[in-house]
């Protein structure tokens, strides 16, 4: 199943994907269903509820339209694995991680499918990152690798959009501010459910195509078979020392191919567009402009 | 004026706190203010609503109890600056930063006046850092250091926990997971909102006496005149990149005294209790446990 949030007259609504691309608003056909994705993760059988009122609204054809926000606009935390695959380690002179690399950005960076993101004035080196984006559906601390993907809600494309200046050579060495200028996390179109492509579910996420282009040209063209740490070690090693919350996301590091490591390096101009394509996740595109 | 959030009957309630120490519930004196104290910062006419709801409530003896909470249970973002007392970053073997040092924890590590803080059992070295957090109480960005200090709601005392073996000697230098352990930003016990003391305020917060104890030790005894950043200083850097948001808490850095700088070192252990005590902030309590 595919959800999405969409921007309408009564505020952002929690809506389903038919399979015709339109949209059931969940809420209007079952009104004991929350109007955020958020709020519908922390329900125990969200879920399924879900897919009940998205058949529910097809065969009644109780179709809805409006602007795509990202599918979780609000997330309680954004968390990012960094380096975590070789080829892109190795392409920034960086040691192979012995544990996964953990960095965050804040809400201020989330965008949806189709937005514009501003470049920041005070940056000169604004690079993408394509970045399979994990999703958590269920509560946990101290979550065995055994157990780690059944708190995973789900699945969404993502950038990690990073101003290279702001995120390296400064003192004290700490990335977040190249991680969270606003408007530096698109994520969408959609968030396609966990489980297995039988049950209408994303399937195994451990051996999707990872793929980026810049204005049409290939930049990154990885896998997610690569990576360093799989989902289940990501989610026990930080739930070691914090709470995973249902709408937490988690940005699980990018493939070689970045603009930083290019020669001459390439960055994100004004007027730039991006796709960032995921295994079954359908294609995110952001447009970029010069902040004024 | 004082603010607080209280755990009630009907959830989490903001309150301004009267002369005697009793709290007034502003949403019950007038129902048109919210019930939440980022969401009353976020209203242009907030404050002053706030201060006629509190005599009124005064005036009535309306008064309220419960479990006093975070003042601001449900940040937006919690910005962390590093190394902003010169003697702290000398203690630390640390260069002076020729800019703002910036990192951030996430919602997960609030916790309030008298709370009970879990010591992580995945480490050995846990820490204190009192610190001055500053509240942001109007929506900004590009703010210029002129106007910086009218983007404050007000202020607050803060531990900025840190387990040291999380934060320093880990794959790619990020210090996130050693500072937002579940629980490590204990804040409060109330706001004290900005401005001069004539009219209720705080005052000027580059002055202001910030000191701990560890189990009634004195361990810091610094100062925020010592800043190597004020506050207009910070604001500005933030807003270069980022838009603040009421409700958004800065930490603004700790002085000399931390337990990792010490010969021997010193770490928070199992039934431990901090307390910070900054200017007029009042005192914040903070009880530790080891994690079962």
């Amino acid at each position: 199943m595919k959800l999405a949030t969409l921007s309408t007259e009564s505020g952002p609504r929690a809506v389903a994907v038919a399979d015709d691309g339109r949209f059931v608003d969940l809420n209007a056909v079952d009104e004991s269903l929350p109007t955020s994705v958020r709020a519908l993760l922390a329900l125990d059988d969200g879920l399924s509820r879900a897919a009940a009122a998205l058949a529910t609204g097809v065969a009644g054809r109780r179709f809805v339209a409006g602007t795509v926000l990202a599918p979780i606009p609000d997330p309680g935390k954004v968390l990012c694995i960094g380096l975590n695959y070789r080829d892109h380690a190795e392409e920034t002179n960086s040691p192979i991680p012995s544990e996964p690399v953990v960095f965050g950005k804040f809400g201020n960076t989330i965008r949806g499918p189709e937005a514009t993101v501003t470049l920041p004035k005070v940056s000169e080196q604004v690079d993408f990152e394509a970045e399979l984006v994990v999703v958590i559906g269920r509560t946990g601390k101290h979550v065995s690798e055994a157990d780690a993907m059944s708190h995973v809600a789900g699945y969404m494309n993502g950038n990690d959009v990073s101003a290279r200046d702001w995120q390296k050579g400064r003192p004290g060495g700490q990335w977040l501010l190249g991680k969270t200028p606003d408007g530096f996390a698109p994520t969408g179109p959609y968030l396609v459910t966990a489980g297995g492509v039988e049950d209408g579910g994303a399937g195994d996420p451990h051996d999707w195509p990872v793929k980026l282009t810049l204005n049409g040209a290939v930049m990154q063209d990885g896998c997610t078979a690569d990576f360093l740490f799989n989902l289940p070690q990501i989610i026990a090693h930080l739930t070691k020392i914090m709470t995973l919350e249902p709408g937490d996301l988690i940005f699980t590091g990018t493939p070689a191919g970045v603009g930083a490591a290019r020669k001459p390096p390439v960055w994100i101009t004004d007027g730039a567009t991006t796709e960032v394509t995921i295994g079954p996740l359908g294609t995110l595109r952001t447009r970029f402009v010069a902040e004024k």
